[in-house]
């Protein structure tokens, strides 16, 4: 038997030791809950992504931290964003990441070039230097492998059986957080994508303005960046932009295609049609941050003066926004290549936005507008044919802006640079078509209507 | 100075001490890594406040646990299930909660009835009776309170200081998975309910088919019910029906509202409508759920014996959700109400389904159809006119089925119970309307077509 002084000693080193064992756990598990608190804000998946690397990274005390995702359609694991900021893409079985996403099991690798299943390529190509890697599985909560978890080089030695156990504990968090971030990121695709094939549908039932409200989504967008609007911004704009001529499908037809002079009734009519992109958009129960769209796609319309239509509205009423598609609208509707015309000159068509400045539209937008890059005007114009653009002349073109296009079509000895840019610009926009109006398999291409609308 | 031994002890006590101290929190630490993992998983709202209240009642050892999310719109606080599965809604500064969303401060209150903040109402309407309680804020990562957590007697005493520590921490978590929650909602909302008013638009162009396609939806749903759809099948055969008539955008006014007899050409131009819609739909990126919403929506023209349209599609070749949309499409266009004439006879309009079985339609799903309750039936038929319909009526139909009036109208002696059924059904079916169409703030309404599309 120990006698009391050596029993004691001994139970001293015991709680000293389970002490330990205890403040290691709880340290463990006090990082493991300041990450979950972290991932579990964030629904955005690219944010999602970065945010995980870099705890990892930091928890780990490693060099590099990669989120490889699993993509089944394609068989592909891909990450975004890793560290060194690269898009990386490859079969789901090949190297390190591959052989974990296959088999499932957890890889502690203490020098990766004696490994057989690490592809040096990679370091070969960016110049890094792998020398210890560990990676785990990620599974959701059905136990399916979602992707992997990857870090690189720890600092100061090999990676530990806790490093194993931590990175698997987060990685079971970070698989739930990034099923959560992928449906919100899917179910906001496949609304976004709806709104689009819905403008498109509706332009194009009249061959001449097939595309418009796509356009028209391009060039907000362009003025967006210009004028840096916030994401959210960005987003109301757009939706509001494709979505603003919604109410021509309230427009009687019969009005809409008529080939002779309007009567003032039916011309009225017409004009009604932004109020009903109002009242069907209304009935919409459009989330928090999209709740303007109805009020600022109505407002395409209106002019600073008053005269605007539907409601009149003056410079203060209008939304914002809504000055942005006003200016995009004109512009879109007379650069439009028309079956049995060619576009309007550009120095006339922004004469006439010119002419408009204070009256009908807003001056500091209309500025804005002509500061988009030359690369993204040709881009939006010529949506339709985006195969046919030179990538060389988009880059050249990419340096200049539209005001400094007008200042060349204005200039009567327009210097070399100047005749470089018109003529480049021109290529595109005075071009001519094959009569075909839309492409031969959009399903609604066969209207057989002339008149704008 | 104290001596050897009586250190060691002292030190045998402090380690002891530090021992549960650490054990303690770690226990806690434990329990909220637990509850962070499984409510992080759950992104269906109601699921979610369900699933938060039942891991809070099980980790404080209470009573019962109730969330309330605070509506800034209405300034209410409400909880969709609270133990008890009642759903609760009251002004935002009312009672304990109330206090608690106000101030921002924790209670913890050991007498229920000793506290002028509580109110004892709910008690004496429910029975229950609150003893301990409780309340702490919930606040998402901008700090802004969005909710109330709130637990009733603890099992054996008040509660503790550790509970509200615990509880705090807990909020704190499931304030974050909320907001996704509700974000995610949001944006779902947000999305059927735009599907849901472009399926109106389309259908009020001609206010023949006005409300057609959320009819079908609605009879669609009831089938669904009928077999036991899943959730998910049940939101794909939904999205189909609303969508199954967009391709009549595509198909030229002209032909569809033309007054004469149609040649084979216009015909076939339009019996192409499925095939638009197919080809329309494809082009949106529809998440992994909705995947197959193109092709039932487009097969809503086809026969089991492979003469229906686009395709001439066979038995097996036709989706199941798409077998089940054409039998409610034909329902309802036998039982729409024409300005120009009433509703077919019902019995005849089952008849005419009856002698489809087999060629035209499934047989399982025709029988589904007949297992519709009549209370249902009655408010499809009726949905444009809901505010008519007296609940008394609908509380009596909801006991029998379509097969059973089917019945009851075969019967050349139909007993009491069958002459209720009877009447009260045509009541409604058989009403006369005023022959308004459409509702007149409709923008749509004033298309002034009269033939069916």
């Amino acid at each position: 038997m120990t006698p009391p002084l050596r029993k004691n000693a001994a139970n001293v080193k015991d709680y000293q030791l389970k002490l330990e064992l205890y403040r290691r756990e709880h340290e463990k598990l006090k990082i493991l809950l300041n990450i979950t608190r972290n991932i579990s804000r964030e629904l955005d998946l690219n944010n999602l992504l970065k945010l995980i690397m870099d705890e990892v990274k930091s928890v780990l005390q490693c060099d590099r931290c990669t989120v490889f995702v699993l993509n089944r359609e394609s068989d592909e694991l891909w990450s975004r964003v890793a560290h060194g900021e690269k898009e990386i893409r490859f079969p789901s079985h090949l190297g390190i990441a591959g052989y974990v996403a296959t088999s499932g099991q957890v890889l502690n690798i203490p020098d990766a070039y004696a490994d057989e299943r690490f592809n040096p390529n990679i370091d070969k190509k960016t110049g890094y230097r792998t020398r210890t890697i560990i990676a785990v599985p990620m599974r959701n909560k059905l136990g399916e492998i979602i992707g992997v978890f990857q870090a690189l080089n720890k600092l100061g030695g090999p990676f530990t059986e806790d490093d194993e156990e931590l990175l698997d504990a987060i990685s079971s968090i970070a698989a739930t957080q990034i099923e959560n971030a992928q449906l919100y990121a899917e179910q906001k695709k496949t609304f976004d994508s709806f709104v689009e094939t819905l403008a498109t549908t509706i332009d194009a039932r009249d061959p001449l303005t097939a595309g418009h409200s796509r356009r028209i989504a391009l060039y907000a967008d362009q003025i967006a960046q210009v004028v840096h609007l916030d994401d959210s911004e960005r987003q109301v704009l757009r939706t509001a932009a494709l979505l603003h001529d919604y109410g021509k499908i309230a427009v009687r037809e019969a009005i809409l295609t008529k080939d002779g002079k309007l009567t003032p009734d039916e011309f009225k009519h017409i004009q009604d049609h932004p109020h009903y992109t109002r009242s069907i958009l209304e009935k919409i129960n459009f989330s928090r941050e999209l709740k303007q769209v109805p009020i600022i796609a109505a407002s395409h319309h209106e002019k600073l003066d008053g005269s605007g239509y539907p409601d009149g509205l003056s410079e203060r009423e209008i939304p914002k926004l809504g000055k942005i598609l006003a200016v995009v609208d004109v512009f879109d509707a007379l650069t439009s290549k028309r079956h049995y015309r060619d576009r309007m000159n550009l120095k006339q068509v922004l004469d006439i936005l010119s002419e408009g400045g204070g009256t009908h539209f807003d001056d500091f937008f209309l500025a804005a507008f002509k500061k988009i890059p030359l690369n993204r005007l040709i881009e939006i114009l010529e949506d339709d044919h985006r195969d046919v653009l030179d990538p060389q002349d988009l880059e050249d073109l990419a340096e200049t802006d539209i005001a400094a296009l007008l200042l060349a079509l204005e200039n009567p000895n327009p210097d070399k640079h100047q005749q470089t840019i018109v003529k480049k610009f021109n290529r595109y926009y005075s071009r001519a078509y094959l009569q075909t109006g839309n492409s031969s398999d959009d399903p609604v291409s066969d209207t057989n209507r002339r008149q704008s609308i």
